[in-house]
């Protein structure tokens, strides 16, 4: 499995991979999951790889095969959406090639791709490639996107990461979303390559492989594990009470919307009425919090 | 969709279940997806159900048409696990009637239950039964289940529960985790059922059905994120720098594990080689905590 995420802020974009490939679980190796393709001053991109490992590094291959003298080429690409574009034909002749041996072979054509940078002045762009070769481009609105084991780290992404969001802090954020998938899922780990890119730098100004000997790495996973069981330490539990109308009747007397839906043992329900049940105290979430 | 969770406790049991069905986007509607089988003073048994609809809404059928009479009857099984075999057979029995018809129509059988309660004096215990009719038990290292949609809400259940945690402050915690999870997929939605199980009451003692206007889960909602955000904006930055032995040289000079992977134009580097890129501060991350 995989975990890469990626930003497109104002002040410039952030990428960061982990490193674990697995054929099953007996089969785990570390692979570096993202590229750099940089021309100092002219253009810098990069480019994640989640999926099949074959199908990636095929892909990777063809696109590192294809030169400055190839019309195809990254390299000649005048817009970020031309780079995308010769992302999605290398996917698409890789599946021309390797698709039907593939299928035959019962494994499906299982690849995602992530693609950011900036050519030129024009604005830097982000964009994820599907195995059909089509892309979709992150927006101020969705600044990032995700591609392998994405779910376990989206929450916290999706709380705090906006357009505006500065380029470190943006990193931090996804550290600790990567923490969190780390956490769940075995087949993502370390180490992690981060990179962080300045608008309008056209070269690889911040990158960083952090494993566990990192200790900033080391303090977010820490920090934020031990922060977050404080945070919700000081949250109030819920408070019980057995509602005023229902003292000493039966259950029912509650509306139904606040009984458990119940399976009776034959038509009838067998013996006493369920007993009162308590209910969440109203009004306890409201004062607590003040 | 659904998201089901559940935890057997040293001090009871608690189960959460939202109540989302829908067919697509367009064909959503609210469906209760956690039934209790009571019998006041002898057993309580809660049933949570996920995957097609019309499978448990059939695997329900038939367990409540399975009355004391029925040798094969929930309200008949002397421990747990015959309770969960009970639940197993009816799964296996829709399977046998539909199975076949779905699979003609290219339809999965879908469904995942998770099954909880305490008979009588017996330890309190927690199944989740696969679309097989098997089904593996939860344990005091592994306390909770989930079913549906289980990896957003995952991390902050990983990182709070365990057997000894007090029943209301589990609630908290699966509510934190619902909300995570409502967040971050559509098809997830209130209201929610919530049953607290105080080991040994042999009935249901506190159920509350929480929606907009519950006022605990509108706190719970708020605070979480806020709290998340201020936690967050405490956790210093990564901090960057030029590494002393790269002062000046072209960033080769640094292991390559500090390098990106670059692919080249070309089978030489084209023009210039890649200026020095800064690293994180070693050291930066251990003296802000401190």
């Amino acid at each position: 499995m995989t975990y890469c995420v990626a930003a497109c802020l104002d002040a410039g974009m952030v990428f960061l991979a982990d490193s674990r490939t697995n054929a099953g679980v007996d089969q785990v190796s570390t692979c570096r999951k993202l590229r750099v393709f940089e021309r100092p001053g002219e253009r810098l991109l990069a480019l994640m790889t989640s999926g099949n490992l074959a199908i990636s590094q095929a892909i990777v291959a063809l696109l590192a095969q294809r030169g400055p003298d190839d019309p195809q080429s990254i390299w000649n690409a005048a817009t970020m959406q031309e780079a995308a574009q010769c992302v999605g034909d290398a996917v698409r002749a890789v599946h021309a090639r390797d698709g039907q041996a593939l299928k035959e072979q019962g494994i499906d054509f299982n690849v995602s791709l992530i693609l950011g940078g900036q050519i030129g002045r024009a604005p830097c762009q982000l964009f994820q490639v599907y195995a059909a070769g089509n892309f979709i481009a992150a927006s101020p609105e969705s600044p990032y996107l995700q591609i392998g084991e994405a779910k376990y780290g989206k929450p916290i992404v999706d709380r705090v990461l906006q357009a505006h969001t500065p380029l470190d802090e943006a990193a931090k954020c996804m550290l600790i979303s990567m923490d969190s998938t780390l956490r769940s899922n075995l087949s993502v780990g370390l180490p992690l390559d981060l990179l962080v890119y300045e608008r309008d730098a056209l070269r690889v100004t911040r990158f960083a492989c952090l494993d566990e000997d990192n200790q900033y790495l080391d303090m977010i996973r820490r920090t934020w594990g031990e922060r977050l069981r404080q945070v919700f330490a000081e949250i109030p539990n819920p408070q019980w009470t057995t509602p005023e109308a229902q003292a000493g009747d039966a259950a029912p007397a509650l509306p139904r919307r606040h009984q458990p839906v119940r399976i009776t043992a034959g038509p009838e329900p067998q013996g006493q009425p369920p007993a009162a049940h308590q209910v969440l105290a109203q009004g306890a979430g409201r004062r607590q919090v003040q």
